[in-house]
């Protein structure tokens, strides 16, 4: 009976391997279209990306699929059939049937609708941006809402519709839980901005001036071998915007954005990029072709950049320890610089207009106020025409700022044109998530500060592994933080970073 | 009824199109593992390439498909079955057809197989070569000769085996005709070389030195630039091999390989990577996914790059021309070198023994020599086990040099170990397109060496277009050579070229 399993197992382990060989492929050519690809390319490059995702559904979807999955678990109830699984087998069965239930919720007119309406809006955002006409993107926006609220109905949810979205991008998050995270969150940051912005703003003017790209690459890469990246299994390259992107984890590759008068983009890109990428590399690629081989959620996901870009990479042991490799590098205006001084510049926090532009602290409410407008639209309380106005006056209410186009309001960020409602959140459980997983960390390595300041990074990434990276969506995100530090999952350990953090900067 | 047959056209072209848009994929992938592929990913990318292999495999032998063709033609006989085709189109579905009755002789246990072998024989190969030890590769050599000659009763052929596999690289060529063309070679050539081995050897050491990999990057880019590669459908990387690889019009991609001590590898390079690109290029993108938007064979590809490279290339005009700014750019030893010194070293002739370093006279001979064993070897007058015997031989016979080692022997090419006997003779054919293709240039053009003096090169491309690539697959390689030449194809145009090149030189 125990042999039987397996090998139904086994059996829908190799249909699913083949799709996930192709996913990797359309990776593969996704980061070549960023990086490489020769402009003109840019239409043939749209079609074969469209060939393969048709296929790669296809091969989800397929009456093969279904019965070797059937064979498992009970397809409409979602119970398992079948005696002799192992614990993570019969995790990654739920998996398979979680995704294969929402592969086959949308009919395949719905997807390919919505395919074209996202292609045609993304035209639309880019000329409304440069222009700085949101009312010539305004239909297009109103269209992907009521597809992404008939996306709900096909779905499924039981509370709220913005269930049924999130859930694309964090399984199993509620839009209640959510929102109970998120408030005490900006409960707590209203007021510690208004704190810092009364404070005389730190000198950063060091980490502005001449710095040759070649050296900022070779810096990039020497912190990448420091946290433990492996240029065996992955590529640092340049795009316009920083990514990762892995087809195995053999080939977990990342991209940075090189400014040649700013040092910090480069440094933070490579350690955001190079967190998202030793988690791809990481998963036990005995696995792959399973949900045993894949992350969990977007959320966690992100926890694992920001862990090295904010947690470590913007803490003082870690620039204790690179600050002088730094100087060497680059001398000039950065020569004299003392590590606390040089500490103050990295973490200001200034209330801005542009998310990705923003500091560890504001951030999280650029994301809060984009979940709040979100869910309003889906609910139908905020009309479209209505966004640059609401949008304007939350950046006044979370930021204290107020953009004077929309350019630098409701028209930068490019998701709700591609049609991800549902994506904005998983940014801010990522930092979230980032300082819970760090109280696991903190117990298991009480001297995490004197070892990465002796720029020994190795530790860290082999936490990371025992603990998230080796288990693949074996767990939830909740599961998996919960078990990894033994507390139950809140914005707590996020606030207390900050709050402790901030407290001694002023 | 003529838009009867329109419609099963489009039909028929619509599925091609989805198997050429993976294809392209495919490509891209093969691009990439020569290119910026981390080293781990090898076994993951070979799966991912298998995987596509096997699903164009799929596409192009579906029940849809054959269905689809079968309204435009019939299959058992290759009969056109409906009225109202323009010729390109008829064309067009004799390719389609061609294509088709290939994919489908070859039962899939077979090619599952062959693959199999093929890879293994690779590995096999590369140790051999490393260990100079041909018995550890002749077994697989042995089975790999075998399985051709199945491949050639599984296709068909009509009077030689080796027919079917020159077929399926150089379509309608036969083996008498190549037997004819390579003897007439044959015979001008071993006089020639003899010839040109009693002068005095011309001076190159100019040609060697320190040259700056970046410079001769940029010069590359310059001489791509000169004879029309559009770079926003293009791009010039390293690679351990140069190579050319297209994924549709708008993305043909080449590489170089850059010597920082020599000069020529590098230019030779750009300029025959680069004429097979701007064929990819120039296919009429109007007609992608069909055979209209294909190139005719390996010859004639091998021709387009033949043509810059050596015709144009290697002549005195278009040095007269880059000279001076070479120059400029690299200055040293060459600073005081003639046009007439310049032009002797880079064409100078002398036997060796590898055949990718040959120069253009030699370089036939390894072909011919490659071609007599591999016919020889598929009739079964040769056993695998005397191939080295016979190679050393034959290149005392036809060059005078007797190699060493099987490793710059016998060994030296991976061809054999990647299965694809009656692939080389193309190589040679290209030669004597190339020059066939000059004739009508010439007749076109009899002004060619002063505009190409005047550093215009424009006009070749568009001449190439005129008459090589608007056509994709519409003729064959012979039709297409004779239309556009008015000349019956021999090797006289090649034999001529060579005579009056070296009779000048001397």
């Amino acid at each position: 009976m125990e042999n039987q399993a397996k090998k139904y197992y086994d059996e829908l382990h190799k249909l699913s391997y083949q799709a996930h060989l192709l996913s990797g492929v359309s990776s593969l050519i996704s980061w070549d279209q960023e990086t490489y690809m020769p402009e003109g390319a840019a239409s043939i490059r749209a079609e074969q990306l469209q060939a393969l995702s048709g296929i790669i559904h296809d091969a989800k979807t397929s009456k093969k699929f279904s019965t070797a999955l059937s064979k498992l678990i009970d397809i409409p109830t979602g119970k398992i059939n079948i005696k002799g699984l192992k614990k993570p087998e019969v995790a990654a069965v739920h998996a398979w049937h979680r995704d294969y239930s929402k592969e086959v919720a949308l009919p395949k007119k719905f997807v390919e609708e919505f395919t074209k309406l996202t292609s045609e809006a993304l035209i639309a955002w880019c000329h409304a941006r440069k222009e700085d006409s949101f009312h010539t993107f305004a239909p297009y926006l109103d269209r992907i809402i009521s597809m992404n609220r008939e996306k709900a109905e096909l779905l499924g949810y039981k509370e709220h519709p913005y269930d049924a979205l999130l859930d694309c991008f964090e399984p199993n998050a509620t839009t209640s839980e959510v929102d109970r995270l998120f408030t005490d969150l900006k409960n707590f940051l209203t007021p510690l901005i208004k704190k810092i912005g009364a404070l005389k703003p730190a000198d950063s003017s060091f980490l502005f001036g001449k710095f040759s790209p070649s050296k900022q690459m070779e810096f990039g890469k020497k912190i990448l071998d420091s946290i433990g990246y492996d240029m065996r299994r992955g590529r640092l390259d340049l795009s316009s915007h920083p990514f990762s992107s892995a087809s195995h984890p053999t080939d977990s590759r990342i991209t940075t954005r090189i400014h040649p008068n700013s040092l910090m983009s480069n440094l933070s890109a490579v350690l955001h990029e190079g967190g998202h990428a030793l988690y791809e590399m990481g998963l036990p690629a005995i696995h792959y072709g399973s949900p045993l081989c894949e992350a969990v959620s977007l959320g966690i996901h992100e926890s694992q950049s920001r862990f090295f870009e904010t947690r470590i990479g913007l803490s003082k042991p870690f620039w204790s320890y690179f600050l002088n490799p730094l100087k060497k590098t680059f001398k000039g205006p950065l020569e004299n610089v003392s590590l606390d001084s040089f500490y103050k510049a990295i973490n200001q926090v200034k209330p801005s207009l542009i998310r990705i532009e923003a500091d560890e602290v504001t951030y999280n409410l650029h994301i809060i106020l984009r979940f709040e407008l979100e869910k309003a639209l889906i609910e139908g309380s905020l009309k479209v025409r209505d966004i640059p106005d609401a949008w304007n006056a939350k950046m006044r209410e979370l930021l204290g700022v107020t953009p004077k186009t929309n350019r630098e309001g409701c028209l930068q960020d490019i998701h709700w044109s591609m049609g991800a409602f549902g994506y904005f959140p998983t940014y801010a459980l990522g930092n979230i998530y980032a300082s819970h997983l760090f109280l696991g960390f903190q117990q298991d390595h009480p001297d995490w500060e004197t070892k990465v300041a002796s720029g020994n990074l190795l530790f860290i990434k082999k936490w990371l592994n025992e603990h998230v990276y080796k288990y693949g969506r074996q767990f939830s995100s909740k599961e998996l933080l919960e078990k990894a530090t033994k507390h139950k999952l809140s914005s707590t350990a996020f606030i207390d970073y900050l709050s402790n953090k901030y407290k001694k900067m002023s």
